[in-house]
């Protein structure tokens, strides 16, 4: 189901007219540089100064305010100081401006007065019906229409050309900086745009805009903070159902750089490990540097299609880097099968010491034999069993009399294997690499770079986005166990069982006859240990008993744990004793859910022990989720290993402890509003076919 | 004390004369490229064709063979096929030749036949004193005295600028690559030398020769295996008492990495995990990619000495980015403290709406305000808080109407700071690049890449280099425990004890009444465990009893162990019953050493449990060493927190626990001839101030 972009960003980001609030004649003026950009390069629609104090600027006919203009018009660009801005819009008549962007800084970002402004501005545009992109932004551009809303310097010295990369930065110097490597790397921009202080318009905007804009291909977006979750969740959904890779940088990844953002930026900066999570979880690529920000938006822009699996062939001239690409594939979870063994004969033949497995190296013999990188190829990919390729042609690259041996190379390769993806990496010379590219073939000097490249990019979009998640607000479930203002263990786990999450028997028991019943009915050597809301370390006041049987034996532990509770703590409540089965071998996990103030419950999975405890080994999933990301969770913890039976030990039953991670999630979310936290401790997974069991849990309410 | 360079390797690599056997004039020919190269760029030694088919090559008179000469020539190179080079060869008068070059492959790389044809070639060279480079290799060139004796095509596309870099690579193909890529990059040579096949001069000899060459600053060395460990050691010890920083690509970091490497490389390879230990240890910096191999060659070729310290200042123009570098900063180990109060206290007196922190952001202010930048530098390093800085010029470095600004805030921090290393983030123009790094001052696109690439360069060669491996044969020590066939357990901790590790005291006993006295001399409650070079699980078979206390006891349990022992495994050999003291409380850590066939012993170390054998958590380093490598391999481990006192427990005694590893390595080198491998599990690591003990050890003989 294709949606329409809304409406009035459609206006803003593709204007039939344009005016300049603060218009101005003297070059390098902010008033000044919109109107150049417009007419150097010869925007179509009208441009409109506006100057109390000139009657023509740039040759245009300039109106004294937005009053003074009879018809509506899309776009007004205030290019005027804070303290002018508001009035300057207060002049347009209510449905007469489809949208403002406001360059100047001096607002929210200066502090409270300013915060105030700004507010204002809002309040202004908001009775007008107008859309606001900025304050203190750098404006934005729609390259395949010439649209210069912007006074970045960075146009000024040299154009990037139309393409398919339609960009959002929230911050105006990195968007500058985008830009001008997009021009460098030769990638092509359908828009470009930077959201500044986002009074109104923010990057989910921009980006669910941008995944309906037929001119745009592929998405990258820069990132400081996000205020509305539920808005970028419905943003990447859009992007990932219209099949547009998002790239997406974060900053604030380590606590170095979470302060850093948080001087900087007044948006709240959240949990970094939550958006990661938000970013897997709807198959956005996180870029953490800005040169991998553009290796993935250049690989993603250049070839049509993304490689659909994570089998790579990689064929070289030289063994010793095709062993370095190899390490890097290891590295990044490429897998390198080895071509079919005809196709190995085939190569030993043409090149006796060549080397036929993956990699292949076809050695210094390619440079001499032009056919030979074509007959590899086709040798290597004849019976589908690669899902890209990537091919290092050493100092060749930089060779003129080799190039009709590359250009045919690559020209044929899309002809033949239009499926399988090719990356080359050699020293071509600029206008070189640009042909290749043209061809759909990426070309990078360092073959790691391609490797990694490779590995980010294979296999993305291939699952449907997560459901949207709706909005409704969130109430207990009829017939659920009613919000108490605080949970005891047994209630906790009653909890979960309602959750559908398999929590093991347990018994309150009020007295030692309880305790004898409670044990008969679970029919097993029990665990009793006292549950009081006062006691935290129930075993440093002797509140626990293991491995208890028999009715002398429960009614003699039962007395013991009230006798030593009693003298070490003689003022701790007493809800009574819970009597549950010794627990069955298995590894204990931990999963719990906490409450991300902007993205609402988030679950956490680790190993217990030091897993969490030391290794801060865990993994992050945005409630609500199914089987699949629950096991893409599951994978991600450096412990895994442990789970699929590590020292001799069975595997465990990693399909129920998915079920369980989901059924979690799901509670998790549809409760959101009554329960603020849940950790459960140990969640302990059984052997393969055994399922899971909750021993303990901790539930927090929301208003707690 | 400096030593000189190898007389033989200078006598190579710096020749007053070059026969060419193998001439040829008909261009791209293997033995016409050496020629047309050294005539092109004005070799000013003697250039002497030998060709038996031709009078004149190039202008030249030839020489039908290498008899014909007169004189003694420093350099033969060998441009002829296989078969005939060691014919050519052993026309050359002992003591005639210097030393050979042979380019051309069929040798050992070819198989068996190829070896035999290697290993005579060696023969002659050998018997007539000529060192060879080679064969199968592109060979070298010494950029200062435009001694082109190759046949790479690279310096035909363009050559390199003279300089301080020396580069030497086992690989022709990574090694032409290079040599281009350090054209493109501007980067300056002193010798660029491709090793081939290694029959004589390998890679390490290379290094050490590069390491006494006065002109060379830096050492950028590729590598896919390596033949004699002890010489790559004195190589590296070499570099570093030169204050030469080596940068090193290995191949085969990964399984896939190393079966390539495997099926691309006669060499051995050996255990990657040494050869990372052995780069540590010489403070060779390890270089994953092509890409991260020239950002530090780079570095420590443009700065004359690398930042002498961890702390980074950071100022941008962009919070955002800022933050972003701030992450990089993190990941890299790098410390970012804040300025001087009265700095930041000025910065946001010149712009309110700045950032005084580090990063510190001056915003776009800097664009419009030229002072503004080194202002703010000055500010922040007033006080020598800061190792090196980082700058973002964003987008601004593309405009040339800065450049200015910019020339002399790169001059004038020179002039000022010289103590503190520049680097530059932004897109200039590749003239305007240069200038800059004239000036000493790294240009980086990507802001991340010029963190990391300081990260990895901060603090380099502040150590001494580990003391040269004597060669001599490692015997017994006189009157220590003589060479048993098999050590138990008790005889094992005896072998540490005598080796000055703290092994925890145990005593065999053969009967009940010498386990009572054995007890009765440690004075605490015991364990008892079964000694028997036939049983490794000795608590499946009951042999095993802990915290026995008392006379009675103590004779019953020893009675049980055996009762239980002989029932489970009546063929046992049984030595007696370990008695020693319960273990007191402590951190589980493992230390082991083994052979490696390259370096020989290697020690070990990690934590118990999960953390070796599921997240094989664990680091190395080459035996002996002192404290330092200890306490460094200590930290190196991902577990490290645990025993910095994780989950409220004590810190340990992380001192104590490096004297250990220590003197185990010292015992290892010591007596490497004798044993092959040490596993001490447990070695337990006591609280601060209480050591370290061994609780159980096994030894195994060298040959056995």
């Amino acid at each position: 189901m294709t949606q329409l972009p809304d409406p009035s960003l459609s206006r803003l980001f593709d204007p039939q007219g344009i005016a300049i609030v603060g218009a101005s004649a003297t070059p390098g003026k902010i008033g000044a540089m919109p109107i150049t950009l417009l007419l150097q390069h010869g925007y179509s629609g009208r441009i409109i100064p506006v100057n109390p104090r000139a009657d023509i600027i740039a040759g245009l006919p300039a109106l004294p305010g937005l009053d003074a203009l009879d018809d509506a018009v899309d776009l007004a660009i205030l290019a005027v100081p804070a303290a002018h801005a508001a009035q300057a819009l207060e002049r347009a008549r209510p449905g007469q401006v489809g949208a403002a962007v406001v360059f100047t800084s001096g607002f929210s970002e200066t502090g409270s007065d300013g915060a105030a402004q700004q507010e204002r501005l809002c309040t202004i545009a908001r009775e007008r019906g107008i859309r606001l992109l900025g304050p203190n932004c750098l404006g934005f551009m729609n390259v395949r229409r010439n649209v210069y809303a912007t006074f970045s310097p960075a146009p000024a010295n040299g154009v990037v050309a139309p393409g398919g990369i339609g960009m959002v930065s929230q911050s105006g110097a990195f968007g500058a900086y985008a830009y001008s490597m997009a021009r460098e790397r030769g990638l092509g921009l359908s828009h470009w745009i930077s959201t500044g202080n986002e009074a109104d318009i923010d990057v989910a905007d921009c980006i669910e805009w941008l995944a309906r804009d037929t001119d745009t291909r592929v998405i990258m977006a820069y990132m400081e903070g996000c205020r509305d979750g539920a808005k970028l969740r419905r943003a990447l959904a859009a992007a990932r159902n219209a099949d547009k890779p998002v790239v997406v940088t974060k900053i604030g990844r380590t606590q170095a750089g979470a302060q850093a953002a948080a001087s900087h930026t007044a948006a709240l900066a959240g949990d970094d490990a939550v958006y990661d999570a938000l970013f897997r979880q709807y198959g956005a690529l996180r870029a953490r540097t800005i040169e991998e920000f553009f290796n993935l938006g250049y690989a993603l822009d250049t070839w049509k299609r993304p490689p659909q699996g994570r089998r790579l062939g990689i064929f070289t001239i030289s063994g010793g880097v095709g062993a370095l690409m190899a390490d890097e594939a290891a590295d990044t979870g490429l897998a390198l099968p080895e071509p079919a063994a005809d196709a190995q004969a085939r190569l030993l033949q043409r090149v006796p010491f060549a080397s036929g497995r993956n990699p292949v190296d076809v050695t210094g013999q390619a440079v001499s034999e032009p056919g030979l990188l074509l007959a590899t190829a086709d040798d290597m990919l004849a019976d589908g069993r690669y899902d890209a390729l990537a091919v290092f042609l050493a100092a060749a690259g930089s060779s003129e009399a080799l190039w009709p041996t590359f250009e045919t190379f690559a020209r044929q390769m899309q002809a033949r294997h239009p499926g399988v993806p090719l990356a080359i990496s050699a020293l071509f010379p600029p206008a070189r690499r640009r042909e290749l590219e043209r061809l759909g073939c990426l070309v990078f000097p360092d073959p790691s770079a391609a490797i990694r490249t490779i590995g980010a990019v294979a296999g993305l979009g291939s699952g449907p986005a997560p459901g949207v998640v709706e909005t409704s607000p969130a109430t207990a479930d009829a017939g659920a166990l009613p919000l108490l203002d605080a949970y005891n263990e047994v209630q906790a786990m009653e909890l979960l069982r309602q959750a559908g999450l398999p929590a093991s028997p347990c018994v309150l028991a009020g007295d030692a006859d309880a305790a004898v019943r409670a044990a008969a009915s679970l029919g097993a050597a029990c665990v009793l240990k006292v549950v009081s809301p006062d006691i935290t370390h129930k075993s440093d006041v002797g509140g626990v008993k293991l491995n208890v049987q028999g009715d002398d034996a429960l009614r003699s532990a039962y007395a013991d744990i009230l006798a030593s509770v009693r003298q070490h703590r003689p003022d701790a409540r007493i809800d009574g004793v819970l009597v549950a089965p010794m627990a069955p071998k298995g590894v204990e996990c931990i999963a719990g859910v906490h409450c991300d103030p902007v993205f609402g419950p988030v679950v956490m999975f680790g190993l217990g022990g030091v897993f969490v405890e030391v290794l801060k080994d865990v993994s992050f999933r945005l409630a609500p989720f199914g089987r699949d990301d629950a096991l893409a969770m599951i994978r991600e913890i450096k412990g895994y290993a442990l789970l699929q039976g590590a020292r001799g030990a069975p595997p465990c039953d990693i399909g129920a402890l998915a079920e369980a991670l989901a059924a979690l999630s799901r509670f998790a979310h549809a409760r959101r509003a009554d329960f603020s936290s849940v950790e459960i401790n140990p969640l302990l997974a059984l052997p393969e076919g055994q399922g899971v069991v909750a021993l303990d849990a901790v539930v927090i309410r929301a208003d707690a």
